[in-house]
């Protein structure tokens, strides 16, 4: 029987997460938890202005929190380091850092602490749309195959769109960087010095195949001569390496900052996204996962490899060898809910109630509502379209308002909707070969909104389940971690004794199913003529953009 | 030099207003207002459940609104019962009353106290539109005369469809009734004993014209067998009269309930939205009149008669013979503001806050936003649309949602989406032979609103120009009160010597107007693709009817 812990790691978008797991069954024995101290950055830094749509955090916030949860977990647990046979990391993805050769960021090393292209760029930072569009135009007229699986679009906060951007706008800043890291590979390489980059980092973010490897140097080259030594500022293909794989060992410095041993197992860091597919079991096909958050990371794995539209990356051999995880989401789904609770929910349901309890009595109300009986629709665009839209420049919408409309109506409104873009995903997936059965929600507003969930099982007609985990990312990173360091032989006998054990399950009420038919179709259709083509949406998004550059002209 | 003074008395929604105002020069000397004691009575009366739409009022409130109004002004003004020459009545319509032959309410004498259809069915009960569809299709077949001036819909709140709508659901109560009148020549009955029916009414909304009188009795009864004597139940044609003519003298029971002298001369009713005409001089071609409350009624005067799309009515021989008064609208505008204050507006903006100090708030907030600059457009249609779409299933939109959006962006597109659909209305106006060179708006939000009065300006490129006065159909009626009792001889006079004096003119910033071109071709492309054939809102609307209908055959 395996003996000892492991420790997952889980950098999110505020804090940092330590949970040390017990092996042989994997039981969380402690957690600690530590805010990043200037969390999200945006509008401006140090009096400089950041571009609208950046997103910026502090490369040395991820360290000390790093830092001070693992030891509060070590503390909580009563652990001893010596018991500590692995440390595993995911951390949010797309998050880029540059550093010099030795892993230090240059924001330190090269004096320039408030630049903003110096800054860790956010996984959520979107400025690059424009890049996007000079990205598809190559990849296009030079039949790329990486557009295969992509889809036809691309998130404009991919690391490649940002990078040029980053080249257009501050080539110095480019220059001066050695490496580029994404967030969980630069903690790899400060705790055991070595450059590696994760498989769910190279393939779902920056085109990597196993075959092909990297977009080539000429790809680079064409899109900016000065993109020409890119590749050089990334580990090389063969540094590519899976998450459930030994990365390297702590080094002294990497002891020191832990508080482990040094030489202990870390395994290769791996998209916090992708984390729970270890923890839930997704290392089978049919399941649709979900990580329902401020937005919505989903994954179905299947052994085959197959072109899907609509998707926004492929892993390969994620979760473990011959898989391929596809990766749908949502732009926005708590952030839609919490800017709906702050920008337009009446006194009346706000009135002396914490942001939780007005969700309570929002969920109350709207469950007594019957399905089609507001006659409201929503296109949930809050943040633009990922899955299977894949477009950016998309913006929500609300039809069927009247006088009568009340706020509940129009909560649950955009909760069906999103409900109806998960639904539309399934059964994209499904035509095209990914056939989904089941559904796995994790996440937070899983876990403590029951009404949502019921709601997305109806919609959906198909059983929803609710992992009892609110570190599904940190957990499924100490079963990578426990393969790493060689507790078990496979992921699959790994998931099976450390992975989840209780969910809750929520069942379709089929005649809600039934009577949402007619009021999906119209969903899928108002999303095909408002979505696509000479869309208005798209029409409103240049008119504001003109509107705005008139202004900054006005004002000289 | 014309002497003594009139008395004009406009029957709102909500109350009763009457002011007693200077012949010679119009000057307003005194003024009195009493509420309906039962409001506006809707849901269930006297534990009878109201059909969903359908707006009561109970008669006897006019009548004790009309006499505490009238003496309140009186005593007020301190003026002498034998100085009043004339008495000019408006009210809302169509406002329709049920009543035995010689004028009382059959709520009253047949014991009906508590039935719906014996109430006063309020102007603005939509519950008939199924009905109005049997109408245009019998209409249409029998290529009825009145086609030709309504445009090619109808308002399901015309007294024609209200009155199917009633023999349909309550044959009883229709046979019970002699007559049928619109709520202001019901008080002309009342104080002179004369049924008339004036001009306003009869051809706006009964579908009256001078050479063709109303639609035939075979018309009639080809919609329901029983309303083959329905022509019997209102004034004939010859008893139809212009506002400016004497309806009658006061009796001595009308006399009584006024404290007026008997035989001082009364004047015809008219619809309350006509009623301003006179006091802002719109008895010239060129100037869209806009009465902005919770919806508007607007005009436009013309001495040709064209036949114009998307009007609500002509009134012929309005204001003064020779003239033709188009009638335009919008369902909802006050009203859709006040929803969103209602139901849309956070704690942020409403805590502590009247709802005069809510819209400032947003007035102050949303003058500092850059057109187009928030990206969002709204299709105004709330309470659907009246023009030009004519369709009262439409509901509203809100198109370019973002996380970033807030309240105050939503408040101004809702705003800039009523003053689209006010240009929108001009164009079309215009473009068909009623050119409009300015715009005159009354009412009460015209008054205090001076954010909306200029956006409304800039929109349309126009001057707005806005009375100073919140009477303005009590005062027009009084103005035809004075032509009737024979202080002038003509309309022409009478408007020129008291009719409106002093009013603030907002003048279009250009740029502004400029900005906004790109975006209102956007809105009237979005009104025709989303307000006609195939439209997604009616989709939901349908959906939404069946749920109901669904959710009451389970309740059994």
């Amino acid at each position: 029987m395996a003996e000892g812990y492991t420790l997952g790691v889980d950098l999110g978008s505020l804090s940092a997460r330590a949970v040390i797991v017990r092996v042989w069954d994997g039981c969380v024995v402690a957690t600690g938890e530590e805010a990043y101290e200037h969390g999200v950055i945006e509008g401006s830094i140090g009096g400089i202005p950041i571009p609208e749509g950046m997103f910026l955090q502090k490369p040395g916030d991820f360290i000390r929190s790093l830092q001070k949860s693992v030891r509060k977990a070590l503390q909580n647990g009563n652990v001893d380091p010596g018991e500590i046979m692995g440390i595993g990391v995911d951390a949010t993805s797309p998050t880029i850092i540059a550093t010099d050769v030795l892993g230090k960021p240059i924001l330190e090393s090269h004096g320039l602490e408030n630049h903003p292209f110096a800054q860790a760029l956010m996984w959520k930072s979107h400025a690059s749309m424009r890049e996007v569009e000079d990205i598809l135009e190559l990849a296009r007229e030079r039949k790329e195959p990486f557009l295969a699986y992509t889809g036809k679009s691309m998130g404009s906060n991919l690391p490649i769109p940002k990078l040029l951007h980053l080249v257009r706008n501050a080539p110095k800043v480019y220059e001066a960087a050695d490496r580029y890291f994404d967030l969980s590979d630069w903690i790899v390489k400060l705790l055991t010095g070595k450059d590696t980059m994760n498989d769910s980092t190279a393939g779902g973010k920056f085109f990597w195949r196993q075959e092909a490897g990297f977009p080539s140097r000429e790809f680079f080259s064409g899109l900016d001569g000065r993109l020409h030594n890119f590749l050089e500022k990334i580990p090389d293909p063969h540094q590519v390496i899976p998450a459930a794989e030994c990365a390297g060992r702590l080094t002294q410095e990497g002891a020191r900052l832990l508080g482990l041993l040094p030489g202990t197992v870390v395994s290769a860091g791996h998209v916090d996204a992708a984390a729970p597919l270890a923890f839930v079991g997704l290392n089978k096909p049919h399941v649709l996962f979900l990580s329902i958050g401020t937005s919505v990371s989903g994954y179905i794995v299947d052994p085959k490899l197959v072109r899907v539209e609509g998707i926004y990356g492929v892993l390969e051999d994620f979760p473990a060898k011959g898989l391929y995880a596809y990766e749908i989401g949502l732009q926005s789904f708590g952030d839609t809910l919490a800017w709906f609770v702050e920008n337009c929910c009446p006194e009346e349901l706000t009135k002396g109630a914490s942001k939780g309890e007005v969700f309570a009595r929002l969920n109350e109300r709207a469950e007594r509502l019957q399905p089609c009986g507001s006659g409201l629709m929503a296109l949930n665009w809050w943040n633009g379209n990922r899955s299977p839209l894949m477009d950016g420049d998309l913006s929500g919408v609300i039809l069927g308002l009247t006088l009568n409309t009340k706020p509940e109506e129009i909560y649950r409104a955009l909760a069906e909707a999103m409900a109806f873009n998960f639904r539309w995903i399934a059964e994209g997936l499904t035509d095209q070969g990914l056939a989904v059965h089941q559904v796995l929600a994790g996440g937070g507003i899983p876990m403590k909104n029951r009404f949502l969930m019921q709601l997305i099982s109806d919609v959906l007609g198909k059983e929803v389940h609710v992992p009892k985990s609110g570190e599904l990312a940190a957990q499924g990173s100490a079963i990578f971690a426990a393969v790493a360091a060689g507790a078990y032989e496979t992921l699959d006998q790994a998931v099976h004794a450390m992975g989840m054990k209780e969910k809750e399950r929520y069942t379709p009420n089929l005649e809600h199913t039934r009577k949402y038919e007619k009021l999906y179709h119209l969903y899928v259709k108002l999303c095909r003529e408002l979505g696509k083509g000479e869309s208005p949406l798209k029409r409103l998004g240049e008119l504001r953009t003109q509107a705005k550059a008139g202004t900054e002209e006005e004002r000289g």
